[in-house]
């Protein structure tokens, strides 16, 4: 990803250098203090550049939150087209879990349980991320439902019934997350999705 | 339920009266200030007892806790036998959901996704009451099983595969979880346990 618009000097240079130590510096800091615990100053400190060197960059936290966890979702959970839809939801799957599971992923999960309360502002910006990420799944269903590889169906409800159940899996955290399970949760769930088209 | 074997002076009488102040006083503490909030100061004065009384009933907060988390899942979620066991899942993702969407509800969430990294006591006692509750369910499956209206399946992976989506639905709030949303997740994961069982 280049420099998202925000005076890109020189693209590829210095300037890009910078963009990402200070991603680096924020989903260190997200990890070990959370949301609250992101702020300009020590971001600035960790990265080791002037803090308007970052307010440069982002004028508000907010854009901050949202430009980092972006990053973060599409770094760490990418949704591959290898032609065989069972397979790429295994690894998306496999992909989510190990994310989630990461001190940063938990902190990801926290902006949805927690702040609705709070203004709700954070809670929004986790919903556009999810949101983001399940057009991206759309698509690749989509391609799935032309191959009759899948029927046709709803992304946020597929992604209900995949994530859902690996979110509920890493909360226990009574061993890790493998392949075979991301798979046995895929298989119920496309078998499911055929049964349930056929009826 | 009665009292749970602390000095029940005379049972049915003012002592099940104070015990059942107290659970409601701590659900409340519970829903407005999340896990770190409950204690036993806050917890005498809001159900009119003496601190004193409140030691009496729970030695340590671990205990209170874990009677107090005990008491809110087993109320509102229960798992019913009424013979058809698509229906009674669907009641109790539904009764789940509900429960989920409280302020209590999502205190449990909380206790569950942050205390790990704390010392892991809470965290271990999240999972106790998990597994009480799957001790529940696998004896409803069995019947299921018993009845041929389900294959022979684990209710760990079954609690998974509905309570999973059901905990990421509540999560994103866009609306509230009905009891079609219910349904619409058991068919399909009853019809992926007979394929997958098939196989």
């Amino acid at each position: 990803m280049t420099g998202d618009g925000s005076r890109a000097r020189r693209p590829g240079g210095r300037t890009r250098q910078v963009t990402e130590r200070l991603s680096a510096a924020a989903l260190d800091i997200l990890a070990e203090k959370g949301v609250d615990g992101l702020q300009y100053e020590e971001l600035a400190a960790r990265a080791k550049v002037g803090r308007a060197t970052v307010y440069r960059r982002w004028s508000n936290r907010d854009d901050l939150l949202r430009d980092v966890l972006a990053r973060f979702a599409e770094a760490s959970v990418p949704i591959a087209d290898t032609g065989d839809v069972v397979h790429d939801l295994t690894t998306f799957l496999h992909a989510f879990a190990e994310a989630s599971a990461t001190p940063t992923g938990r902190a990801v999960l926290q902006i949805l349980l927690r702040r609705v309360d709070e203004g709700g502002g954070l809670h929004r910006m986790g919903l556009e991320l999810l949101d983001r990420r399940t057009d991206d799944l759309q698509r690749r269903l989509d391609r799935a439902a032309e191959a009759e590889q899948l029927p046709p169906v709803d992304a946020p409800f597929v992604n209900m019934m995949l994530a859902g159940p690996v979110q509920w899996f890493v909360l226990r955290r009574s061993r890790p997350f493998t392949l075979t399970d991301a798979r046995e949760i895929v298989e119920l769930v496309v078998a499911g999705l055929w049964r349930n088209h056929r009826d």
